[in-house]
């Protein structure tokens, strides 16, 4: 439940579009790394809060326990302190395993692939986190998947509207993931869990609202850092400046259209320490694809700073940035369109079929193939003795072979190949 | 344990190795398929032998009984039985599960990849079959491991060795699993194995004995069939008029040299039907790689053509051929090769390193840095606002980055843009 097979079609969609999410990561300059979908049962827990219930754990065979990973991102912290690595650009694409309500046609499985990006190392602020928008950016543009927009904030602005609100700072996390559904529901329905469920008081609830709907730009920023109250918060104030120097450097990448700053933005993880940030696709009139779909997050990620420190022996702390693309919703999607569209995606790559239209001409089929395959030419030929030349054309219609290389008595005697093309019909 | 983490320099190689593995898939015309790393527990069961036993399972956490797969052939059988698919060419490569004990200096682990391509479909005998072993005869060439053997045997063949030399049918897969270890022990310790262990009289056993220990060519097998027991037996004399079909194709590819039929060769799971082969490394003189990691089987298959009928609730047969490439034991040999020859294979594609030679110019770099990206251009830059020009070099110099585009104040002045080239320190 909750995992499916990929048919040749699929697998070649998903092929076209994994290659496009690497391209974009090796043109930033990550290197691989590949870790194992096994990890140590306490590697895994504690890093995910709430949603640790929805790890698969392997059964005690003997040996040690073992679960499947969640994400690839507490594996590459665990694979930086391991190494005692202190400098990574790194991305990894695999599989992750969540033990969740499936929801397979808009995209959500037990089974699905993550395509991350991080960058680990000590360095001057905001210059990695940028990069990071900037994948994102360049990435839902190759894909051409619609108009997007990319969420931002920062845990530390958070943190801060949550103290000079008057929560307790017991409550801010449990208080950030309640923020955090306000791209879902309405304001009126947060609040009523705020202090229902999660027991703040009206009026810090109410100060929170007013911070928590606002949006915007660099204005917002400067606004922000003159508030009476935030500009006296420490960690506040060390977000929105980082903010604006990261709005700075999207200027400079020519991104900002797509950039909105978003008190609303909280990200359900727990590691998070600094920006924290989300693209969703915007609904488009008239797309019935999206409809089926319903908008989302197409990638997100963020600043997590003390990830690493908490597999290290000493608490030696690497800070990392990074972001996932949400591969699966965008596979969903372009799957659709490519069903509307009627195009017919081909799953080989085959270039030639080896072809007689005569009886008894098996032995010269294989030896022809033979060279062709040393040749490094991508052929196939239908494995009958003697097959209908009228099928092997159907069969390179049927898979989208562009050519023929038959080979008959005739073709023998001359000693020549014919090659035909199989759309035009034409003969040499 | 028995896992790893391939760190950027492993997965750039193993990057490479897939990467040839799948570009010969390719050129034999195979399409590309997924199925889940989680199977249902009974599809696995019963299908493995003794080797059962290793299967990994996951905890009883409500729902599904869930395993992890053990190999990719018995997921392709469910998939085409499933699916009702009669008919097709396809490779995965992925990654499969054994509770195994690990040799991981001998390239064994618990987690490992899986390289197959088989072809499903009822054909004319021996074409496919044919492919399968001209495809291990690529690979084994294009990567240029050495010397190689490709032992073919055929389960009919050594199921009709057993039977004239009076072993009960009952006994033919324990028999077979004996024979299985002459590659590694001589044949003394197999025979008392046969007579002790298993069972089988002495006369029995010395009569098996004549056989297995037989191996050669088209000679051979022309002798066997007029072998005055074995041509009496129905499956011996098919599966021996079979091995002459498949000699005479493997001419016309031009492999037979590295062909040999042997009657060792068992394999040991449990659904081969027909064919069986292996290839093996030949041992070079001199090579230290080859006696660190020993050598052995680097690709094995044959024929199953009762498998996908055990899914199908009709028992709906599917015949079907395969080869499975050993990857990873390929992959150590390459790992050491590179290691003795000193040679440092690149982690990243970078092509060029953004860098200013003056302070305060990190808004010129990131423009640059990003039109770079924008034309598709593999480019990074430190993220440092003032990093020293020397420093810039030297990562281009440590990570293999061949240019470095250099902005300072004269270039913006002049609005240029300096290029150099990292090793001859030319620069326009």
């Amino acid at each position: 439940q909750g995992t499916r097979d990929h048919p040749p079609a699929q697998a070649a969609l998903r092929e076209r579009l994994l290659g496009a999410v690497v391209s974009c990561f090796k043109r930033h300059g990550a290197a691989a790394i590949d870790t194992p979908v096994l990890e140590l049962r306490e590697t895994l827990m504690g890093k995910y809060g709430e949603d640790t219930k929805l790890i698969y754990e392997l059964q005690d065979q003997g040996g040690e326990l073992l679960a499947l990973r969640y994400d690839l991102t507490v594996p590459f912290a665990r694979y930086l302190a391991m190494n005692k690595v202190n400098n990574m650009k790194r991305y990894h694409v695999a599989k992750v395993y969540r033990r969740d309500n499936p929801a397979t046609t808009r995209g959500r499985y037990r089974e699905f692939y993550q395509c991350d990006f991080d960058i680990a190392g000590e360095f001057d602020p905001m210059i990695p986190d940028a990069e990071c928008l900037k994948i994102v950016h360049e990435i839902l543009s190759d894909l051409q998947l619609g108009d997007f927009v990319i969420k931002v904030n920062d845990r530390r602005i958070l943190n801060g509207v949550f103290a000079v609100c008057g929560v307790p700072e017991s409550k801010f996390v449990t208080a950030c993931s309640t923020v955090d559904k306000l791209d879902k529901v309405p304001w009126d329905e947060v609040r009523s869990e705020m202090v229902g469920e999660k027991g703040l008081s009206p009026e810090a609830a109410d100060r929170i609202g007013e911070y928590v709907q606002l949006h915007g730009g660099l204005d917002l920023i400067e606004r922000l850092l003159q508030d009476p109250k935030l500009s006296q918060n420490k960690l506040a104030k060390e977000g929105l400046g980082d903010m604006k120097l990261l709005f700075e450097y999207l200027t400079l990448f020519g991104i900002t259209g797509k950039i909105s700053f978003d008190l609303s933005l909280a990200r359900g993880l727990d590691y998070y320490t600094g920006v924290i940030f989300e693209a969703v696709l915007l609904q488009q009139e008239n797309e019935h694809v999206e409809e089926l779909l319903g908008v989302g997050s197409v990638a997100g990620g963020g600043r997590y700073d003390g990830l690493v420190g908490m597999f290290d022996p000493k608490g030696r702390k690497v800070p990392c940035v990074g972001v996932s693309i949400g591969i699966e919703r965008i596979f969903s999607i372009l799957e659709q369109r490519l069903k509307a569209s009627g195009e017919k995606l081909r799953t080989t790559e085959t270039q030639v079929l080896v072809a007689t239209p005569q009886k008894h001409l098996l032995a010269a089929r294989l030896k022809l193939i033979s060279e062709l395959w040393d040749a490094g030419i991508k052929a196939e030929m239908l494995y009958k003795k003697d097959p209908k030349l009228l099928k092997q054309l159907q069969y390179c219609e049927d898979t989208g072979i562009p050519l023929a290389a038959i080979v008959g008595e005739q073709e023998l005697a001359d000693r020549v190949v014919k090659l035909r093309d199989v759309s035009t019909r034409e003969e040499v």
